[in-house]
């Protein structure tokens, strides 16, 4: 059976944590998920434990109806969280069981549909074109036909506070309509981002008192407020908090997730996430940035890279003396470190982490650990990242096991001796990608000269050429997608590109890393790392 | 004589608006300022407004006092600020007189004076080693000096908050000690970041009411509440708010000025900047951005490029009609505007308001406009996005325009016969980019070939080349920053690889974007549309 409601946190269904990355998220300036990315991220955030992922809006665009069809299908199956569809109410003058999005929303097969809502008259009459009686119909219609179909209705009740200061009546026979037709929370959204935390703090008490319902609250970060607001609406009685990670969204952005989470969890005492799962905030912070090829914000609160480092100064030596005097909760808590001292403890015990994830017992190997930490922090300095490149980091922790006797050594399948990729726009306008690799294969120097439609294309193209006649268990693999990062220093000079290649071979799929200045070189090491996961697979004879 | 309080602004002494940004903003991690660095951000705050500018700690930090130094001798003509050396207080056990951090103070000769005194009893016993009465002593007898000395005084009660928490006797003796002695302002600083707003306003309204004493605030952004904080503790009757531009300091930061300002001046009516200056904000914060060499943050509140750009579909014809539902203040207040993005999801309304921005009046020329919208979805479609570049939308509304005749043509300075592009990883492990042009320009044939880093930089290296003896004015035209995201398809076959430029030339910041299967042709185009676009500015004859 779907769920409906959250699953393994303490709180239970009595306090909601509720997603909207894939959604309002969205709607941040450059963010442009595949298919493929929203179900990775939706993936994530049911491992950290949120309890409802509002995937997006099926019926409106076509990407989010291929995403919930996918989930569907199996593509995603979800531990803790239930999926949401987002949508809109019926049309004004129209019949709700002959409202195509209303009837996207059934399609999607989504345990959970949150409706939005208009809550303020000014948007009822100048925007709907419509009156307030027509706005709660549609309300109630939409809401009950859906509950009717067994779905659990949520309504976003848009522009709340800017409508309950203009109009208190209208704004609560908004969610009256809602309540009364089986909707189990209404949300209180601070659509234009202008509160601030006492004045909605007091609204926000004041409709729990008027109304009994169950409230939910969601804020835009337009005044810098979004997190504060947030988490002053659960003080004042809200028990569904709609965030994005990272606090991605339109305009200024959405309460960010982590920020929210950890005030609640670390400062309020509210276990709103699965045991052990608080841990997983400034990885799973950095992963979605990764995935939405955002550099992720170094300064963000509680899960930034310099969320818990001190610069030098005043109170070097006091901190590593007295570190809880300096830091407002234990970063470890959030998955962080402090960076002031030298972290091998946390970086160790991550690592170990990792390692029993990819099936590497480093428990027995200390020194290997010691190396493996160093190696990452040296990369890290370099502009590596493993956040999101398993296959690279396992590699790399095989290696260092190997170096140490505690493994067999890492053999890769091929050694480069060159290449060389030519690029050509010619005068009649065509554009060409040509590569030719030269390489030692099972005792033989092989040369191969592929086409592509890019320098990386042609690259792959030409090594697949020299290497699958002697590795035929490298036919299998292809290059599933391919991000590409510029990293600038302070300076904005020395410049490095980082490149993920995720790669599948109908049964797994794998993620390497490669950093250089040239963004051929730097794909070119994560495309050999990912024949060599391959290869670690296979156990191929060399 | 020497200002010792704000001029200009409507509240006078009652209110201050205190920068930090050259002491606790110069924290963050990445940020190091010339003093002429240093001179030049002063000016820019004290032409903003505030009311008082915290230039560093003369004594501690040599280039703090030479900052101090070149102000006194004339180099920094303050209007509105009053300027404030930041220190310590006596240290423990020895007397005021001859200590030479005090000393520096006052060499300094800064009008005001800010100390920083410990105010948790767990830092006092266990951090300065040794107890309360000294401690107030030193508070005491160094306010006394300095008072004495013709100074106005504020003091810092580092980590008031919890140090309230653990023994609040103690954190009143350390304000009353420096009240008794003479300080003017004694300043609760939330110096772990950990506060949350109700708590925090309940705490300073509590202080207020107990000791009467004239309260600052001072809060760090580890809990992604320090503008709320410092907004709620306003409201609670602090009146004289600590920050920082762009919320720069370390760990997460400290209160960001101009989210502080504009929530005190646009929210709740407080006119704490001297008339007419508010609708600076937006050009201070990027200028300081500009200055401390960090890439603005396109999503902050009220003044980032993003704050007031509508992406949803949904929306844009509403927001045209009525842009006052959609915004929560008027972005001209504090000097930014509304962009409205052109994504698929918007049509005419949206791509006629960004003519408007761009200066192009499309009223007149709807053919332009249908040919645009048009052309706009194609590429949109093929993987072009213009939200982020500007630069490469107005072209393209330029040449609709002169299409239909609504404008003159637009003339590239150059044309290309053929490029190309060689990369070798030679077998000694080297890595070598090196790209040839032949172009057309000034009438004249020019062959250029140059190396660089990766393809992308050689092509431009060699670009440059070609150019720059035959068109000087691109002299000043640089690459300012380089994204590169790869767009997959479902099939992951066809991918396409979207780039944007962002270039600048000493004035101007602009955005183009290119788009093709080969990165390096697609960046290429991104190149070219950069160099059109400062030629349209040049208006070269060709």
């Amino acid at each position: 059976m779907t769920r409906t409601t959250p699953a393994g946190t303490p709180l239970g269904d009595e306090f909601h944590v509720y997603d909207t990355t894939l959604r309002d998220g969205a709607q941040r300036e450059g963010i442009s998920y595949s298919v493929t990315d929203k179900l990775a991220v939706a993936r994530l955030l049911d491992s950290l434990g949120v309890g409802f992922i509002e995937g997006g809006w099926p019926g409106a665009l076509p990407k989010d109806t291929e995403f919930f069809h996918r989930a569907a299908e199996g593509e995603l199956d979800l531990q803790h969280a239930a999926l949401v569809a987002f949508g809109s109410t019926r049309r004004a003058g129209a019949t709700v069981d002959e409202d195509p999005q209303v009837r996207a929303l059934l399609d999607s097969r989504a345990p959970v549909v949150t409706l939005v809502a208009k809550a303020d008259r000014r948007h009822i009459e100048r925007a709907l074109r419509t009156d307030v009686a027509e706005n709660c119909a549609m309300v109630a219609d939409t809401v009950r036909f859906l509950v009717g179909a067994g779905r659990r209705v949520f309504v976003d009740a848009e522009h709340f506070f800017d409508g309950y200061a203009f109009d208190p009546d209208t704004a609560l026979r908004v969610l009256e309509s809602a309540v009364e037709a089986g909707a189990d929370v209404v949300v209180l959204c601070d659509t234009n981002g202008g509160q601030l935390p006492l004045q909605l703090a007091e609204t926000v008490g004041e409709v729990a008192a008027r109304t009994g319902f169950r409230l939910g609250i969601h804020c835009q970060d337009d005044t810098g407020c979004a997190v504060a607001n947030s988490v002053a609406a659960v003080q004042a009685g809200a028990t569904h908090v709609q965030c994005t990670a990272n606090g991605y969204g339109e305009r200024a952005g959405n309460a960010d997730l982590f920020a929210v989470v950890g005030n609640l969890a670390a400062k309020l005492g509210m276990p709103v996430l699965p045991e052990g799962r608080l841990e997983e905030l400034t990885r799973t912070s950095h992963a979605i940035a990764e995935i939405a090829n955002l550099a992720p914000d170094t300064h963000q609160a509680y899960v930034g890279q310099s969320a818990f480092a001190h610069k030098a100064g005043l109170h070097a030596s006091a901190i590593r003396v007295d570190p809880e005097l300096y830091n407002h909760v234990d970063p470890a808590v959030v998955g962080n470190d402090m960076r002031v001292l030298v972290t091998e403890m946390a970086g160790r015990a991550s690592l170990e982490l990792k390692g029993a994830e990819l099936g590497l017992d480093l428990s027995s190997a200390p020194d290997a650990v010691t190396g493996a930490v160093r190696r990452v922090k040296e990369l890290e300095a370099r502009g590596w990242s493993f956040e999101a490149a398993d296959a690279s980091l396992e590699l790399l922790l095989r290696r260092e096991m190997a170096s140490v006797g505690g493994a067999d050594p890492v053999e890769a399948p091929f050694q480069l001796e060159s290449y060389r990729v030519v690029l050509d726009h010619r005068s009649d306008g065509e554009v060409i990608a040509e590569a030719t690799v030269k390489v030692h294969v099972a005792g033989e120097r092989v040369i191969a000269t592929a086409e592509g439609n890019g320098p990386v294309n042609a690259l792959d193209a030409a090594l697949r050429e020299a290497l699958v006649p002697h590795l035929p268990w490298l036919g299998s693999v292809e290059l599933a997608d391919y991000k590409v990062r510029i990293l600038t220093d302070e300076r904005g000079t020395d410049a490095v590109t980082r490149v993920l290649v995720e790669s599948r071979d109908g049964e797994d799929e794998w993620t390497t890393v490669g950093v250089h200045a040239n963004i051929v070189e730097a794909s070119w090491l994560a495309l050999c790392d990912a024949l060599v996961h391959k290869a670690s697979r296979e156990a191929v004879p060399q």
